[in-house]
């Protein structure tokens, strides 16, 4: 079969000829329909290197993945051949405690895991090509009714990723609220989106580019603040003063962690999805009282089912172009170009 | 001015002349702008007789009350004369565990409450008149842009009643989950709307009434059943056969509370919210593991901030009819035949 | 090996001469160090009968083990020959929601687990022999240092099942609060261990018997209660006239049901453990507002990880007398008389 | 009377003579039986200037205060003249959506307070006097029984700061879970008091003073570890490498805050409570997944009422020696030496 492969480090991925997987005990392989094209691959293609991550090269692209049932290895129950699902892609040690209850990216036992810290596309063989070898069948969620492989492979990452993050704030979202959504890009316009599928808080949504903004009003957000001196002013003016009860950074750089420290009410969250390389200091003076400061790393496996199900039911919908195989390194430019509109979706 | 008052048990209330109130140390007048006429009232008229609740006629009528304060009292900071604002109907003792953060209807010393277990229209002169005195400013809630008293003071009950009953349910209502809704009268319309503005949940609704089923879906519900021998199964069969994670029962009689235990997943909740006279046998073999079974009555202070606030974004809307004070009367004989459509509110 | 088997219902069980179990892929085997003998099991000897529960002898008894892994199949990681562990008894199908949060006792799919609704000693072969079959390595939960097996396989079920029944209402016991422990036998006794191991709330302890009520107190009961007519009132007037915020009854007879209604806060928890074979008419009217009544069954494996780390630490001892397997059946004639001090532990 | 008075920034405070305070409409005067002196003073004596807060001398020292209700204004009800009470110190407006629940330390609205950030001894008149005016009969708390106002006095702050910032964390501390006490001065001595009253969590103190340490094992802490180089592997080794669910940091440094990240596990908490002028760089790579890093200040009413129970029940008790109102400078000047056993309480 055909699949796309990082051989080394700072290079461009490979179209070529693999050998189709077969499933080992408790393992499943996956017959792809959709594979997410993530901006995160980009880092991997052009600035990691050997010890950037505990894994190497040469591994198949793709951690975004959705399909169908291909084949199943001995003790797998459960699972007909041909059934649609999704593949849950942080795959950890499954015996520590995170990974008993489905937390797999904070696998407290890497050592463990298949690969340490990753999973298939990061490391090991992901879901550019015909088909995926999923070592462990409890990494497969079946597809709810109503939603196909194409969308339900970005909803997989892009989807779970901003739900995660939003799910740990509920409780600080009641109607009356506002939540701040900061970048909104691949993540954040989904994260718009289960914002208003599931709470009643006003979103803010903050971008520089005047056509994130415009698609932030179209997933929903009731304001759109353009990033820049006055961001900070026209927030706490829109909170009556308060400040935002949640802030969702998903860029992640030095100036949009101040903006969201400039921003946040007292007891809020102020949540770091974006890897944007920034630093934010904290002091006991510098931050409002008993805001909780946190990263947050994708989701878990009972959350992805949650997040399949707004999918099922059109609560969201990620953006997203297909490409076939033969082009995906057409999608990877044009991500790096800026001009892709919305989650390109390889369709093998 | 004139008042709508009862003047004994099992009476019919008589407009009536009563002199203004002037407010004392921490009170407020507030002029009414709207007052709902709540079904609970036909009980006052028709079925309460000296021992039912602790107090007695005579007193003005209308417990869901809105409009603009008039004059305050000797130490009342922070309000303006002519500022639109709804009244917290349940009134305790103010220095409780539970009135100090606001959840009044829950008052653990009655006897220390201007009235024992009521409030305005309940025991005290309520809202059916031009002026109403209400004994503590903190009963006071000033009303969010975007929403005039006739609009707010239905929420006050009709609205925060179903909200606390399913604010206590948030955490298990997240995406993939099923609320059921038994009732769709003059609270569970607002129930179902409620629900579908602050969760993801599906929402089926249940009633006998063909036209309560088609305001259900009106208000969003997902699915509507008919009340009857196969609405167990068809609620099972809705849910995969897990059953539904949250019931709300806003009847409460023997067959709806049947019908909710019959309906519940483990671990659920079934909340009794209706005064249907019903009664449960709960045993250790006769419900679904874990279903936290609990009655409601009204909510807090801080909670009708919130209903308010999802008045304003239109996310909530009762079904109203407006009448005269003249009229009044009128409301409840509607109320009484059944022939009143949404909930009757009397406009001073 | 020898094992003590239920050969058919309403019978006394039999100690024979059965083969020794091999593990198959996924599977383990315990050498059993210790089998708990539960009241429930003479409810299996003297009242079951076909249709009572989805399964049938015959079986080995003992669902409360511990021992150490003996041998373990294909695909088994993790574990260490010889290693001591607990066996997580209640046995579910392993891949619906439930269970894949560890919560198998509310398996959702009974139909395919092992043995519908049961487990090792219940439907299947237990922990009274040698040695025991574990069909899933997920079963198995090692022991924390200082925890030896006879200790542990008592806390399995006589630890976890209170545990799990208190866990659910920490957040109603701050300090200033109270728990009512209505029932100081097997469970109840070690429910008020737990309460005061991991609350600072007060701790009434409610039982029939002034054995029982020292067995609590030296258990750190802060108070304790004879049963009979002026036990809700004296409970009341220790609560300042609020109420109990927690009710655990480990009995659930009607009797002790009404009093945990009797002597409830509103917004307090009644949880129903003991299959006493009670039942609570539930009305809006009956019961104090919001208190949540909800039966528990068992608990979760990662709650048994919390119960061993209790047991590790000496916080929570189970009284228990020791027997050989050739002696199990003294044990249960003993929980029969009612002359067994503490829990009965078969040491093969 | 006589008064211990502030009379301009760095300055030191003069005992001096002052007229008894009278209470106007819904105010208290309290006869001060005891009032802690409180580290924060010396940064008020010796480092606050112009500007350092939005208040400013002259006041009366004193902000954690207990005694008895000696005269209460019109509109007070429910408080009997010479009835034990302590003073809630933090005085908000009252009637923001925070101090409506009793968290007055994150008043939103601090320019309808006494004081814009303050309170009794900071900006306003303190309890070193033999009265003291509280300014809203909310602020009282009547002792419970067992507690005297010597014992009552230090719980006020050096009790409920702790208390609170551990209360948050109740979620994270099941057992087998450990909590990391940095700092074992006033508030981190009653800290471990604290968790180990209402957690079983395993707790381990860090000090760079060996009697620091000793203190925190009379406090009840499983293990101590001193600061320096090895802290963090030594703190990591004794979690099997897991790291420590929560972290309460009370001293507020570089180096701790330094520390806490290194020990915290994924999911933790790390709470700033210390104002040691510290500033910690939180990065997406930099801490641990998902580590809510927050800062929390003082406590809410609510939570004085679970302090001073624990205090009543003798499960908290602060150190403290006990200073005349003549020999309060002597001492400050201890603390300032650092020869103070425990906290001073001052006795007028």
């Amino acid at each position: 079969m055909r699949a796309l492969r990082l051989r080394q480090w700072k290079s461009e991925p490979e179209l070529m000829e693999v050998p189709e997987p077969t499933p080992g005990t408790g393992e499943v392989v996956v017959r792809i329909g959709a594979a997410g094209a993530c901006h995160s691959d980009l880092h991997l293609m052009d600035e990691f290197e050997p010890g950037s991550v505990p894994w190497n090269p040469p591994f198949t692209l793709g951690h975004e993945n959705a399909g169908w049932v291909h084949a199943v290895g001995d003790g797998v129950t459960g699972l007909t051949i041909g059934q649609p699902v999704a593949v849950y892609g942080p795959w950890g040690c499954g015996t520590c405690a995170r990974c008993r209850v489905g937390v797999d990216p904070y696998c407290e036992n890497p050592a463990g895991a298949p690969v340490p810290g990753g999973g298939g596309g990061l490391g090991l063989d992901g879901g550019m090509a015909e088909y995926e070898l999923v070592p462990d069948a409890r990494h497969i969620v079946p597809l709810p009714d109503g939603l196909d492989p194409v969308e339900a492979a970005p909803l997989t990452d892009a989807g779970l990723t901003p739900y995660h993050a939003i799910r740990r704030s509920w409780p600080k979202l009641p109607p009356g609220s506002t939540a701040v959504v900061i970048g909104v890009g691949g993540l954040g316009h989904v994260g718009v989106q289960i914002l208003k599928a599931t709470t009643a808080a006003r979103v803010i949504a903050v971008d520089t580019r005047a056509e994130a903004l415009r698609l932030a009003q179209e997933c929903g957000a009731d304001q759109t603040v353009t990033s820049g001196p006055t961001a900070a002013e026209e927030i706490r003016a829109a909170t009556g003063g308060r400040g935002a009860d949640v802030v969702l950074d998903f860029v992640g750089a030095d100036a949009t962690l101040a903006l969201g420290v400039a921003v946040a009410r007292t007891v809020g969250d102020l949540t770091i999805v974006g890897i944007g390389g920034g630093t934010l200091p904290v002091s006991f003076f510098s931050v409002p009282y008993e805001v909780s400061i946190a990263t947050t790393y994708w989701g878990s496996r009972p959350e992805l089912i949650e997040v399949l199900e707004l999918g099922a039911q059109g609560l969201i919908r990620p953006k997203t172009t297909t490409f076939a195989l033969d082009d995906a390194l057409d999608a990877y430019r044009q991500m790096r170009e800026g001009t892709l509109e919305g989650r390109a979706v390889i369709v093998p």
